[in-house]
């Protein structure tokens, strides 16, 4: 059990539940926003333009917070600083 | 105990919960939005088109959050670099 | 305990809890999804077949997330690439 | 406490929890969908047999999810081959 | 604490909480269905028969996963194959 | 501590979680069905005779989950096959 | 740290626990059946016979949850046959 | 660490958490009625003797419940077997 | 650390959690009663005393699973058998 | 890390998370008996004088439990008998 | 790891979570009663003068269990008697 | 590991958690007050001024929890008289 | 395992906490604050001045509370008093 | 298991925690933000311009408390003071 396993599982480990956890939120987010979206067309269908922008907006506002998950979890699998200088023998 | 085993263990133990923990929240966030999908359909049937057009976008969206905890489960079964790492007696 | 029995353990237990966790979501979502469509069809009998469209589409997108956790738990019991590297003295 | 008591151990505990687990959504989305048929049937009696249908073959959807869980179980406890594996001196 | 005290603990531990987790979920989601039955039936007592019959099928499908955990549990307790292994002395 | 003292711990304990846990469920459950049935007496007391007999059905199957866990209770704690076998001396 | 002081260890813990664990469920269910059953009789007087006459045979099955929890706690202190045995020598 | 202290210990801990948590349920469930109770009596004034009475015999039904935790805490404390087994040398 | 420390600390602990935990369920549950009372007096006032009468008798009952946590704190405290015992040099 | 520490130790830990814990509930009841009276005066302001009076009661009740438990953290800080015991050597 | 360091840690983890969890209930109880408070001034105007004044009555109750939990952490940390104890070189 | 190291992670840890939990209560207590004040001056625009007057007081006091929070974070930082001692060799 | 690297774990890992935990709430009280805010311009759009104005006094006050954390995460990584302390030998 | 490893191992972790839970309060409140704006635009389409700007500046206050945590994540990756104080031998 040297550096080179415990920073190996600790990337492995944290990646995974970095992008797990962090789509809770976005997805239950996404979901309320479409779901207003939809009863929103139904009540006013002549705005559904307006609220098919603005729901897009919105989408992709709450999805960042998804993609700073998924660029962190990459990060700890291929572009690693810890594991490249603990594999570099450091 | 060794780092091979190390390694295999929190790969196998990552991946499962990845996928499990980040089927929640998308099958939460889906079950509203299609939920809602229905009640707008009944409200306003003459705007079904425009409604589950918009669904789809949606549900996509949200779909793509359990795509990312897909891909990082198949990344970490697959194509772990921490793996090849140590399988190849690094 | 060697590296045999505790990537099985592993295995075994991340097969179980990914299919058990895995449920929960989607389950409670298509729940929710089929509770609206029957009240939808209730509120607009005319539509029925509309609503009974979506529903399907969408209980199909909810699945899937279920199918994924499904897939991962089979692929830890009987296609898991560390166990085969160990069982074969690895 | 050697290998064979080791995934003897976590087959038991894991099949165990995993259809207690995995029962929780299934049962609760089950409910809720019977629940609303049943409002629904009240609400619209004309509409029973559409309700009925819609409401077997969403609960068969949701069934699924438990499905899923009880063969998981059924696997660990009857066909598990990394007990095979240790039970055959492996 | 040899091998037979391990499982037989594990069989006993597992098989206790199976059912009694297992049976939280089926019995909240009967409560809620028998209670929206009762609601039915005081708005609509005319469809009495058609509201009981629907409820039985649902109860019958929602009390199959409180089955599924009470056949996992007695499984553990009389027709262990683990526990049949250790106690020949394997 | 030999294995007579850790089959029995875990015997008391399961017993004793068993029924607790085993009891919130149907407990809350069978409650919301009698709220609900009072209710709906109040609301149509010409039913009073189809709701309560409604009600006591129900009842009846929300029960069943807390008697397995019961059932299960009292098999540990006097029908226990693994306390029998260890002190049985074997 | 003998087999004696384990037991009844074990057994201290789990009667208390059980009732503590096993009334919060009862009494919640018994509170909100209550609640509703005044409710019921502000809403409909003349129904007060029925309603109460309900409500108790609701309450004796609501009830009959938290008594099974408390002959359990019962049984662990005062005629624990695990204690019997290990106090007995065994 | 012997025997004494850890009876002693458990009993002491066993006590206090079995009337705190066992007191959340009742509190609660009491609190609901009573606010129940009084919304009704404020509904249906000329009913306020058939709702008190109902209310009381409701209370004692909930309040039993704390009451079996009570009762099993004081005997834990004051008239423990285990307790008596140990300090008499047992 | 001996006896003495050891039943001293469970029981210091014990008396603060004891009554901290038994706070939350009667503060919310009077909290509560109280609530409704204000509402009730303010949609009938000429039942105010009714009202208030029948609240002070509610929240005595409610009040009484505090006082049962405070008694047991203070048994702890001053009044501990167990600690008589040891401190006795028992 | 002798007796006093110990002794010492938990009586800090206990006396901060008693307050702590047990403020919670008081503070929430407290709030929602406010917020309540607010609404019942802005509703009803000719009864303003008897819902006040009936707050102040009510507050005085929820707020014997906030009481209680700073009563025992003030006992355990500064008359904790357990600690004059092992302060004075014992 | 003597007594002073156990002792000094225990306070200063101790002051803080005191201040920190007992921070949560009163903020979310005065945030309530506020959030109220504006909702009768703008449902009764007439009324801000008595409704304001009974609003600060009651933050002032519900501030109190804040102050009781900032008082306990100010002794932990700068009247702690347990610490002058052993600081003194008891 | 010596008292130095213990006590200055102690008092890291504490300062970070006591300002992250602190700050739950009141943000989510001072936004239902900031939604609520939205909405109370939408409804009656004339009481703009006493009403956003009630929510700067109602906000400063719900602040006032988050401040003791910061305060103690700082103190255990900045002005620790744990540190004090022990890092001048105490 | 020396002091320099227990502080800077502590401090790494509270750093992230703190600020993790911390966006929690500020987040979710804000996103009910503009929720809120919108709903009310859309009831009254002729205050949608006063209505943004109240609003953006009120989010700088939730914001607040994440500047709290935000500040202390960064006083952890860039000025922390202990860390200085070990660096320079201490 | 030298400083390097502890030091790396704790920033990998924290790194992804931190955006992960994060995340959470971010996604759920501005989905929250997003689906009221777009059921306001429905009731009022006149005014979604005004509407539209509100929920960009919100959207934006609540996406910079996911900011915070993106850019600690990114800090304790890439600028880490404590590693590259170990890292350079310290």
């Amino acid at each position: 059990m040297d550096n080179t396993a415990l920073i190996a599982m600790a990337s492995v480990i944290t990646a995974g539940l970095t992008i797990a956890i962090g789509s809770i939120g976005p997805a239950l987010g996404e979901g309320r926003a479409v779901a207003q979206a939809l009863s929103a067309i139904a009540q006013q269908p002549d705005e559904a333009g307006t609220i098919t922008r603005t729901l897009f907006v919105g989408l992709a506002m709450v999805e960042s917070t998804a993609i700073y998950c998924f660029v962190v979890a990459m990060i700890l699998i291929f572009a690693n600083p810890f594991w490249d200088h603990v594999a570099a023998g450091g």
